[in-house]
């Protein structure tokens, strides 16, 4: 129960299996619970690892904001004892380099800490059994206006006006080192202990992430706040940015593509003697990902290739199934990647349409005369050219055509 | 409920999930079912995929002989209307081709055709209410003696006994084309349409697998019966040999690592208009071909790299976590495979013992003096040979050293 409250609000959404003779199950809700179950149970101190696989959500189905019940989810995450803020300033390292290779427009990534969130609870008055809801709170900044949440802090979590007030200026808060600088400078929240060690790491992280160069996406933001309760440490989250000039027919759904952060605390909570093991990881977004470039890649009408077959084996004329077997048994036998169609007499027109269709960039015929001669016809499909090539050469004549 | 019963007895494993407001679930069992189930909502008629993905079974996990209650299977298949046994030859080539690549060691696929085994039933006098229960009792002859199989058939499926024993004279023949061609001379069961209809296409079979140079490890065997209903054409399975001569402390358990066959029924049962689309596919036992080559690998105490890791950067002074960042992000935009300890100051010693403990061929080592003279020092682990290697062709130095 204790874990399943760890997933906060969103619990109500985890799928249960039926009761299987004496067991208990239900489908897992991400990745990272289970990871750091994996790390208690098998006692693991140390490890990096990615890991994709589906998860589950009792959740209403969104497919056009790629919002599904069964969804993939991609993690990275890194484990282990080492000294502050490098696993940490890779992941971030690593969630700006899949946002730019895949080419999905301006983002940027927030970061923030717990500890500096706690700070800034603590120094506007707020009591410590009161830190988690008002941190659930913060968390709905990004849907709601100020407004709006000053009355949920004030109402459903019975913070003091003042309190909530003092809150909204601590996290109207963003920008770079220098506001790191500056708060290590404020007369209250330096005086915080938690408050300062998370400043002081958010300093270190930015020193690092100077060094991979990647400092002009990232932005120290004190209204993330990230909905699960085991964070203990950073956190962050990559926002894809709305473009203004961009043609679409239909916006893209523009959000929130990559989270994660530090959770020092939840391996602990496996282990029966309680022994912690610090982890930081981060969760892309893939689905999302996919449908952003989806969509993407309709409004382009750009054809996209679905399969990796270098080469048709074809004949044009009939009674030449056996040929076209033992060919392509040759050529897969040799690692080409190849096809027939499963047809006794197909017609050389269907064959070459069907690499028009499919993206198949060759063609290999045999023909009467051609096996007289012992050599194929390689026919290249964007440009028609045919050339004769001898059966031994055929493979390397292949290979050469069809590397980059 | 029509769609549970295509696994037979095994539906009593399929884990069930609650019903969760109105919809009662299932955790799916194997991959052919829910791929049926998707050629039918979604109106292909024609397409080939590979599929590795998780079911799931209410059984008794025996993790040493690779079975779980949740794992992995991998699936190949081939649908659409095409000329006979084509597709189903191009399977069994798949087979071949990656129990020899993966080097089991010596295996054997049994083919068989359900068509024939409904001839040989129809011929001995079964009649066609048992024919699918007489099957399921011949699927035991792998596991249990002829005699039980035999007493199995006149008790339970109420079969006569000259029935059984007629069945159990042709159930125990088996071998290549010569059979396939004695049988379809066979005075009894050529006169069977359906028997016929099989034995050509076995026939047909067999030419393809000539052609492919495969049929030296492949039977035609008609005690192969497949437990699973939905099959209506050829089936085949792939079994390991053991291994007289090889030197193994436990012996590697051995059995079927492959399996599967033509199912031209099952799409049609998800289609409103019963429409069909023929299929025929294989599920390679991936789990266990897993588990028999850990085995090896333990038994034989090869070291197996765990990580593709290129280069570790490393530094033999203290203070310089910062150089050993700035070189590890230059390396990762660079696509090039590359770690960092996550330390402050760590060890040369320790470093260069990581790269040993895990297999990571090269270090690349900045100092003072280095980073004075503009190079970086490589160092390669297996010969501790020692190159200064300027900064501006470290990249390069590493991929040609990294290349095959």
């Amino acid at each position: 129960e204790t874990l399943m409250g760890k997933y906060g609000d969103n619990s109500k959404l985890i799928y249960e299996l039926q009761d299987q003779g004496g067991e208990l199950l239900a489908l897992r809700y991400d990745l990272t619970v289970p990871f750091a179950r994996y790390l208690a149970m098998n006692k693991i101190t140390n490890i990096k690892r990615y890991h994709i696989a589906k998860v589950y959500r009792r959740d209403n189905p969104r497919a056009t904001r790629g919002r599904y019940r069964e969804f993939y989810q991609c993690d990275f995450d890194i484990a282990g004892q080492f000294d502050p803020m490098i696993p940490d300033a890779e992941c971030l390292k690593i969630v700006h380099e899949i946002l730019s290779e895949l080419q999905l427009g301006d983002f940027v990534i927030k970061v923030n800490d717990r500890r500096i969130l706690n700070g800034v609870f603590a120094v506007c008055g707020v009591p410590e059994s009161r830190f988690v809801t008002t941190c659930s709170a913060v968390d709905k900044m990004d849907k709601m206006p100020w407004e709006e949440v000053r009355s949920e802090m004030v109402g459903e979590k019975g913070l003091s006006p003042e309190a909530a007030d003092r809150i909204g200026e601590y996290i109207r808060l963003h920008g770079g080192l220098e506001l790191v600088e500056r708060l290590l400078q404020d007369p209250k929240l330096s005086q915080n202990k938690l408050a300062r060690e998370g400043l002081g790491d958010m300093k270190l992280l930015f020193e690092y992430l100077t060094l991979f160069g990647i400092t002009g996406k990232v932005s120290f933001d004190l209204s993330l706040a990230r909905g699960l309760d085991y964070y203990t440490g950073v956190i962050f989250e990559a926002v894809l940015l709305q473009q203004e000039n961009e043609q679409v027919e239909e916006p893209v759904s523009v959000g929130s593509v990559a989270g994660g952060g530090r959770y020092d605390g939840l391996v602990g909570m496996f282990d029966p003697k309680g022994r912690k093991v610090p982890c930081v990881g981060v969760s892309i977004g893939i689905e999302r990902i996919f449908s952003i470039l989806e969509q993407r890649v309709e409004a382009s009408e750009e054809k996209i290739r679905t399969t990796e077959t270098q080469v048709l084996v074809a004949s044009a004329q009939k009674k030449l199934l056996e040929e076209r077997l033992k060919l392509v048994s040759e050529l897969w036998d040799a690692g080409v990647k190849a096809e027939i169609l499963y047809k006794k007499n197909p017609k050389l027109l269907n064959q070459l349409q069907y690499c028009e269709d499919t993206g198949i960039p060759l063609v290999a015929i045999v023909g009467e005369q051609e096996l007289k001669d012992g050599v194929v016809k390689l026919r290249v499909v964007a440009t028609r050219e045919e050339v004769n090539v001898r059966r031994e050469s055929l493979v390397e004549e292949i290979r050469m055509r069809t590397s980059q």
